[in-house]
C-alpha cells in the first residue's frame, strides 16, 4: 500500500497509468498518490523505463516503490483492476482493446475513444484499427454523461478544450435557448496544454511574452465539439473555434459567443445554468455579470462559469474555466473512475486553487 | 539641441510632452529621442515635478538635460511647437483648447477628442467642457486618416483595441464584404494597456500566471469602435466586445469574427486587403492562413493581418496585432506628428521588433 | 463545523487569523478550511470588513459561512483557542499581549517576536510595545526549536528568507563545519514575496521580465538571520546578504556561499545533512551534485536542499529552496500549530507541489 | 544594397553571417540591417536552406532579399569581407582558419577563439585543430582590449557571463583594490541565453515559474573569465560561480562578492569605476548605492554597474546587467566590428532599452 494514506483496512482497487512521464501522468500520480481507495500498482514509460518515479518527479517523493516499466500488456493486465491510458492518440487503442478483454477498466485521456464516428476519427486522426469499441466507450464528460460512465468499461476521457465548452453550452442546448447554426468559441490556453514533448513552439523563448491564434479552423477538438454538442441539442451544431496559445502554464478560459433566440431573456438564461448545475459540485456558478478567471481554477478540478449579456444586440457571452491538466485531463479522469466505482465523486480531488 | 542625433544643420521642432512619467510618456520620451527632427523641449510630470528623466528611467540617460516640470500651460505654450498630451480622459480638454489658441499642434493620446457625439463622450466618459473643438479633432488613426490629419491642429489619437480592430476590419467595411450587424471583436492585450497608475488587478501576483475577461460590454473603446466602423461602412455597425487581460507586459492581439456577405470568396477578401494596404509601411499582411503573433510587432509600431476562414458557415476571422504602447498609443501619435509636419511618415519609428 | 471535513466527532479547535486578506492570510484560510481537527471560527480583515470570504476568495467558495470582521479583541478572544496573526509588524505586539492575557495562543507571522533583543528590534523596525514578550516568545523555525515550540504560547514566525537560510545552515554550524565569519547568501524570490499592498516595484509591467537586487545590506530579514544563525553555532556568525526579485509568483531560493574548515570533506558535509535532518519530514535533502528547482516545493511545506563544492578553493555551495508563503509563511504557521497542539507535525500539510 | 539604408554614396563593407536563424544569429540580422556602413551580403543556415530569412523572421520583413544558404566557404570568402560566425564551439574553428587565409576578417561568437591555452580548451571543450591561431585571436570585450582589437583579423567574441563579470571587476582588479583568491560570482540569466535548440530545460512548461541553479563549478565560462581576471590582475585570479536560470526572455545580471584589500575605502571603489569608465559609452555607473536592473539594459548594447558595500565585513557587492543577447553577443560583436573597421563606435547599436 502507498505511504502517506490513511488506507489501512480499506482495499485499494489496483491502477495503471501508461504514459506516466508526460505532464497528464505527472498530475495521474500526484493525484492518485493522495486518493484513498486506489493504490498505483504498475507505472508505464518507455521513455523512462527503469528510473524511479520519485527520481523523476522530486515532487513526488512519497511514492518511493514506483518505477517506470516498459509497456509489457500481460504485466500490465495482471497486476491492474483500472488503467489510465496517458498516450498520443493512435497508441491506446491497442492496448485498450487488450485491456478490457482481460476484464480491466480503461480510461482512455487521448483521443482514440471520444468519437463515435469512423469516418470523422480517420479524417482528423488517422487510421483507427478498434472501431468496434465505439459503441462500448462512453464519452466521459462527467457532468453530462454520468449514468452512462456508471456502467463503462471503457471511457473516451474528454479534451480540454471541449470540457470548457460543453459545460459552457449545455444548459443553453438543452433548454433550446440559442441559435445553434453560428456559435463562435474564442479558447486561450496555457502552455502545458501543449504537452511535454518538445517543440519550437513550445520552447521559453519563442513563447513567453507574446500570444498567438493557432490551427484556426483546422483543431482536432472541433469535430469532438461538434459531436457533442449537437447531442445535447439533438440537431447539428456548428461552431467556429479558435484556440490561442497563451504564456502561462496552466489554464484554459473558453469565451463563447452565441445568439439568445427570441423572447428569452438573460435572467432565464441564468435560472436554466443554476438549475442544471444545482447538484454540481465541481461546475460553479459566479454570481451575474462577474466572470472567472483561470487562477480560481488552476490547480484544482474545478469548472468556473460566468455570463455576461449584449443587450443591444442579443447575443449572451459565456465564460468557461478549467484547469486544463486536472478538470481537462487527468482530474476528469479520476472523477470518471470515482463515478465507475460509484465512489464519492470528489474524492481525491476536493482541493481547491492555491491563491495567488 | 539634443545629443544622439545627426541633427546639425536641421531646424528641430520643438516638442512638449505633458504626462511624460506613464507608459506611454515614457514611450514618448524615447521615440523622440531619436527623431531626427523633433527635440522635446517641455516634459511635465506633476508627479515628479524636479527630477530628471535620467533618474527616473535609467534607460534615456542620454536626455540629461529633461528635467520634469509642473503644469504651467504658459510655459509649456512658449517652448513648444507641438504637444503631446498623454493623461486620463477629462484633464486634456482645457489644456488642449488653451494651446490651441496659443497656435500649437495638439495630439491627445487619451479619449477627449476621440468621439464626435458629446452625449456618447459624457455617457462613457463624464462631462466635456470643450465640446466646440470636436469638429476640429481630427480623429488619428493614420492609415485611414491621413489626408485629414494632414490639416489637422488637434488630433485625437486612437485607442489601442480600436486600432487593430479599425485597421482590421477597414477593408471589408469599405468594400461591403461583410454583414455588419453582429461582429464578435475578441480582444487580448498585454498588462502594460493598463498603465502605470497602481491598481490591485494589475499588481504582478494577481495578474501573472491567469487569463481573464474584463469589462465586457463595459469597455469605453466600444463606442470608440462603433463610431469610426460605421463611417467606414457608411451605416450603422454593431459590435460585441470583449477585453481580455493577458499575463505578458506588451502586446495586443484582437481576432474578429465577421460573416461574409454571400457570394464573397476568401481570395476575394485576401486580395482586398493586399490592395487596400498595398501602400502602407506600418501594415503587414500575413500570407493567407498564417496568423500574426505580437511578438513580431512588439517594441515597434507595425500592424500585422492575417486572415483565416471558415468556410463551413461562411465566417471570416481576422486576426490583427500591435504592440499597445507603439501602434497602440506613442508611436502613432508621433506617425501623426509626421503627417502633420509633412515628414516621412516613417521617421523616428522605423525600427522592427526585438526577437525573441 | 466547516463542510467537506471528516471532521464529525473530532473536537475541533477554534482558529482565528487576523489579517485574513493578505497573501498569507488568504493561505492560511485554504491550509486550515482543510485542516481535521481545526476550524476557522473568526477572521478579521479590516480592509474588507463585512465581506464573505466566498466572495473575495473564488477559490475558497466552500468556507461560505465565514464573514470579514472588523478587530474587536473581546470577540476574537471569545471565540478562539489560537489566532494567526498575519499583520504588518507593529501592528501584532498589542493584539498578542491581549491573546496572551486570556490565555490563547498566538503565531503572529509578522516580526514583532522573532528578534530578542529590544535594541535590534527598535533599530530595524521601531518601537516596541511588548519587550516583557520577548522571553516568552519562541522563535518558530519547527525543525530547529520543535521542543521549546512544543511548550510555547506565543510563537514568532520566521521569515521566509530566513527559513530558507537557517535550514541550509543549521548542520554546518551545529557541527561547527565552516567558517563563520564571512558567509555570502544570495537569495532570489518570487514576487507574492513583497505582499499584496500595492507599491510601483510590484506593479506587474514593472516587475516582470526583469531582475534587480534590492534593500542590499538593508534587509530586515538579516539581524533574524544573524541572532538565529550565531545560536546554532554558539559564537558571533557575520553574513553577507543580497535579496533579489524575481519574476514568478512564488518560490524563493537561496544560494549559501561558505568556506569549509580545513579538512572538512564534501562526504563528510553530506552525510551531516543526511544524518541532521534524517526525522524530517519536510526537510528534503537532494542527493550530492543535484539541486533543488523552486518548482518542485511551490505550493506545498517542503524545503529542499542541495550541495555542491568548489573543490578548487574550499568552498561549499548551498542551495535551499522553498514556498515563500508555505514553508516561508502559512505553512510553516500551521504547522507550529500542530506542534503546539501536539497532533502529527503534517496534518494539513502534505500535499507536493503541483507539476508542472 | 539595403532598403532603409541611408546608405546612398557610401561604400558599404560586405558582411556574412554563419547560423544566421539562432538568437545570436537573429539579432545580427536585426543590428546589421539598421548599420548605415555594413551590408549583409551572405548569410548561412544549414537547417533553413533556401528559406527566406523574411518568411522565417515577420519581423525583418524588410531584408527581403536575404536567403539562407547552405554553406560554401568559398561563396562565403567572394562574397564577404567580414563574417560573423554564431555557431557552436568546435563548428568554427576551421570556418574561421579558411576565411582568415582568405583575408577576411572573422568574429566568432562561440568559444573557439576565447582561450589561450590549448589544454583549457580541450578540458572543458573538447578537441581543437587550429590552435595555431590562438595567437593571432583578440579577446573582444571591447572596452578592455579596445587597442588590440582594432589590429585584428580574428576576434573571440566574448561569453554573456564573462561580459557582466569583467567588466565588473576590472576597475577592482586593475587597481588591486580586492582580494583575488575568493571572488564569488552568483550569476542570473535569462532562458534566450540557452539558445534556440530543443531542450527539456528549456520548454515552457519546465522553466516558466521556477528557479534553479544549474553546472554548478562546471560552467564552461569559469575558465575564460579566470583566464581574463587573471590577465587584469596580473596575478592567478579564483572565483567560485553559480549560474541561475530565470523565467525571462533576456536579461542577465551577475552579484558579484569581493572582499576589499584593508584600508580600501567605497569612495575611493567608487572613484576607480567613475574613472575607469569615463569615456565608455557602453559602460553606465550607476549613482553610489543604487543597483541596475535588467530591464533598463534589455534589448540595447549597455552594460550598467552599481556597487554596495557591507561594511561590517568589507566586503563589496558589485551588480553587473547587460542583455544577454547583444552585449552578450550580437551587440558586441557589431561594437568589435566598429573599432576593426575604425567607425564610430556605437554605430548601429545606439538603442536604448525599451520600457516598461
Amino acid at each position: 500500500m502507498n505511504k502517506n494514506k490513511k488506507g489501512v483496512g480499506v482495499k485499494m482497487v489496483k491502477v495503471g497509468i501508461v504514459g506516466a512521464t508526460g505532464y497528464v501522468g505527472a498530475e495521474l500520480l500526484r493525484l492518485l498518490s493522495r486518493h484513498p481507495q486506489a493504490e498505483i500498482t504498475y507505472v508505464v514509460s518507455e521513455s523512462y523505463q527503469g528510473q524511479k518515479i520519485s527520481d523523476l518527479f522530486p515532487h513526488l517523493h512519497n511514492l518511493h516503490n514506483l518505477i517506470c516499466q516498459k509497456l509489457d500488456l500481460q504485466a500490465l493486465a495482471d497486476n491492474t483492476e483500472v488503467v489510465f491510458l496517458a498516450l498520443p492518440h493512435g497508441v491506446s487503442m491497442n492496448i485498450a482493446a487488450y485491456l478490457l478483454k482481460k476484464g480491466k477498466k480503461v480510461i482512455d485521456l487521448g483521443a482514440d475513444f471520444r468519437l463515435d464516428n469512423l469516418a470523422v476519427y480517420e479524417k482528423w486522426y488517422g487510421q483507427h484499427t478498434q472501431e468496434q469499441l465505439f459503441t462500448q466507450a462512453v464519452y466521459g464528460l462527467c457532468e453530462l454523461n454520468r449514468e452512462k460512465i456508471k456502467k463503462a468499461d471503457l471511457v473516451g476521457n474528454p479534451g480540454c478544450y471541449p470540457t470548457t465548452v460543453l459545460l459552457g453550452l449545455a444548459p443553453l442546448l438543452k433548454k433550446k435557448m440559442i441559435e445553434t447554426g453560428n456559435i463562435i468559441i474564442d479558447s486561450k490556453s496555457g502552455v502545458s496544454g501543449a504537452g511535454r514533448g518538445l517543440n519550437i513552439g513550445t520552447h521559453f523563448a519563442e513563447c513567453n511574452e507574446t500570444l498567438k491564434a493557432y490551427n484556426v479552423g483546422k483543431h482536432r477538438h472541433k469535430p469532438e465539439m461538434e459531436q457533442e454538442l449537437s447531442k445535447l441539442a439533438e440537431e447539428k451544431v456548428q461552431i467556429t473555434f479558435t484556440p490561442h496559445l497563451i504564456p502561462l502554464t496552466r489554464g484554459m478560459l473558453s469565451t463563447i459567443y452565441v445568439k439568445l433566440e427570441k423572447g428569452i431573456s438573460l435572467a432565464e438564461v441564468y435560472q436554466a445554468y443554476a438549475d442544471f448545475y444545482a447538484q454540481e459540485y465541481f461546475v460553479r456558478l459566479s454570481s451575474f455579470g462577474k466572470l472567472p478567471e483561470t487562477r480560481y481554477v488552476a490547480r484544482s478540478n474545478f469548472c468556473d462559469l460566468g455570463l455576461a449579456g449584449d443587450e443591444e444586440n442579443g447575443n449572451l457571452i459565456i465564460v468557461s474555466a478549467i484547469d486544463n491538466l486536472i478538470k481537462g485531463a487527468a482530474g476528469q479522469a479520476v472523477q470518471n473512475m470515482n463515478i465507475i466505482f460509484n465512489w464519492e465523486e470528489k474524492t481525491g480531488l476536493d482541493c481547491p486553487a492555491v491563491f495567488p
